[in-house]
């Protein structure tokens, strides 16, 4: 008989954070409430946000034209290297296609700077609380994490000591995920700086995931952190996923920042990775050129306006609930939500909070221990206002249910 | 200073067989002449060659639902997955949604095959002559590659007896293409079954990579390696690329053909791999329940008689040449030419051959030394019937030139 056939280290070594931790709670509903999703970052469920007019027509005509169906370089189309190339170029520091590689998604993207950069046995910095994907990818790969600590009582800048101390000789980068997913914070040009002294005096490169990055509130300044590097080289991730609304797409990309040239070794490594799965949807790479620069700014503020209001929502809901603690964002497209255990019966943790809330009252959230930092929970921000409103209310009978004084 | 950042041994160690030959030798054409590219396996170049309108009308409408722009689970839709089990099931061995994972192309899909069933260090069996990407993965990886012979003079069966010879304790996993690039070959039943007889034997489970199963010649029989496994443990690979002339949109999937109820582990595995990178465009995955049993058998009827009419004029041309010895495929798009050097005068190996008949005519093959079978060429078969007649007439006036007597 056949002995059961073994699986890879990398297969035993993948791990999904979220899963994990959903999986084995298997929150379930209150049968009579319909559920409220304040947990996935997917913005086109409720059909409130949607990908604008330009985007369709230009994938109609893609569609129609048969010559985007064949298999694109494998960095991706020249034409679409360069519409990326444009939105990141200076007169300082220009910008060509070469310095571009297109990939299946920011995920793709990331996953290729991350490999390009570090060897097993190495390790990255990243913040906590943080992106889980980091975590799984560095893991399936063998390679170590690290956290720095962003501090949710200083608008989660990070703790620039603590980032400096956990860094050493192995450290092959670090990774900054601004605006964040998950405190929605947006930092400011003096953190960024701050933040690049320390790269640069550890002689650290950085890997700078911007997928937010069109996702900032009306008035709110933003800076990449390529924009404010004088020396520091980064290579940095967005794509259109949640800019266009359009995350199921998986088109993404890594831009190489050179400073010094210290990354003409990178950049063919780079080529090189991208040789191995061939990345993004053709015809969603053809239509980069068309719609790159001419999605009108009124979009942006349509849904960063949306984002914005629901956040002012739960603030101000959340704010007079005893015992929950929101955080204001900035941009992105969530809200953390600092939970005192002290002052609920029979919570004990995040994970336990997420899970009675969805039992009592169907509003489903993440415990923030997915993303490294319990004792929060996060809230997603882009449902239609009046789900929100709803959600907001019934926290609100929730909380009231487990006050000590009712017990 | 910065010192230069170095890459990671990954990067190091990724290769592209193709773009070394091809890249050093820098074949440049003639240019008094247009180039005939017999070198890319990219059949939508020329626009003979067109996805059929069912699909083209279900993407029109997948676009204006606005329904399929979201994160599908990492596995992929599970109507997706559904409609691909479907495609495979047999009342003997039938499947479900749960035996397919969605991958970014079929590459994705061997990416994923091997990532689950090999560790670095461990080898695996591949066919030579094959598709590189075989060997670009197992390197990114440091899995050990071993080849195994396909014979020529033997309608391109795999040696079984040196397959048995190169399989040792370390050995993960067969990887067999069948119908075959570069060779288009297409296995009979009888062979296959031989196949499997080695691998039971030696228990050793068996990636299959069946991307041009709908590309098999009018009249030739075919069968997938699951349909006539009894006991070894499977998994096939495949996609729409081929099949649907749409290579750039890049959606394949694995199948699970578990035999003996020995891949629940590997199951698992693959499911935490999709995790990853989340592969495949939604958009595309969503109509795989409308297109992939609803393309009309007289469509892939037309592009087969196509590459066989191709085939046929390649064939009838080429072996009216001293020196040249095509053999005549039954599937996949290409066909491979062997070249008696003995025969040619200032012509010393495959990649020569490419360059000079290049620099003459104008006509663009592949050496096979791409493919580990040297002192062959692989001529891709999907060209317009004008371009290869062509393509003939400027290889028999090249091969004339580089006669002996005539020097
Ligand atoms: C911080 C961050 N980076 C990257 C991604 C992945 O983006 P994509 O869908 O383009 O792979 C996400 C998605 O949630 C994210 O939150
Ligand atoms: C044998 C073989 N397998 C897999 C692939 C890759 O298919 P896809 O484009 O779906 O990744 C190819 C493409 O040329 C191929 O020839």
């Amino acid at each position: 008989s056949w002995p059961a056939v073994v699986v890879s280290a990398m297969a035993a070594a993948t791990t999904n954070p979220i899963r994990e931790i959903v999986d084995v709670r298997r929150p379930q509903p209150n049968p009579a409430l319909d559920t409220i999703p304040l947990s996935i970052g997917d913005p086109t469920i409720f059909g409130n946000m949607k990908t604008p007019a330009v985007v369709v027509e230009a994938m109609h005509n893609a569609i129609d034209s048969f010559s985007a169906n064949g298999y694109p370089p494998s960095t991706g189309y020249a034409s679409a290297r360069q519409a990326v190339a444009q939105v990141y170029s200076s007169a300082e520091h220009p910008l060509t296609e070469n310095d571009v590689v297109i990939a299946s998604g920011c995920s793709g993207a990331i996953d290729l700077a991350i490999n390009v950069l570090v060897n097993p046995g190495q390790n990255i910095l990243i913040p906590a609380p943080g992106f889980s994907l980091y975590v799984t990818l560095a893991a399936a790969r063998g390679i170590q994490t690290r956290t720095y600590s962003l501090l949710p009582d200083k608008d989660w800048e990070a703790d620039l000591e603590e980032l400096d101390s956990r860094i050493d000789g192995n450290t092959a980068a670090i990774i900054i995920n601004n605006p964040s997913n998950p405190c929605g914070s947006v930092w400011s040009a003096h953190h960024i700086r701050a933040f690049l002294q320390v790269a640069e005096k550890r002689r650290v490169p950085i890997i700078a995931d911007e997928i937010y990055e069109k996702l900032v509130f009306p008035g709110q300044p933003f800076h990449t952190f390529a924009s404010l590097s004088k020396n520091v080289p980064i290579l940095s991730t967005s794509g259109i996923a949640k800019a266009l609304i359009v995350p199921g797409w998986r088109v993404g990309w890594v831009v190489i920042h050179d400073r010094n040239n210290v990354l003409k070794e990178v950049r063919s490594g780079l080529v090189r990775l991208s040789q191995l799965i061939l990345g993004a949807n053709s015809l969603v790479q053809s239509i980069l050129p068309a719609v790159l620069h001419s999605v009108p700014q009124h979009y942006y503020d349509s849904i960063t306006s949306q984002i914005q209001e629901n956040a002012r929502i739960c603030f101000e809901g959340l704010s007079a609930i005893p015992g929950l603690k929101p955080i204001m964002p900035r941009g992105a497209m969530y809200m953390m939500v600092g939970i005192d255990f002290g002052q609920f019966v029979g919570v004990s943790d995040d994970a336990d909070f997420m899970q009675q809330l969805m039992a009592d009252q169907s509003v489903m959230c993440l415990p923030a221990s997915v993303f490294r930092m319990p004792s929060f929970i996060r809230l997603v921000l882009t449902l239609p206002k009046g789900k929100v409103e709803e959600a907001v209310q019934r926290i609100t009978a929730f909380c009231a249910s487990r006050r000590p004084e009712i017990q």
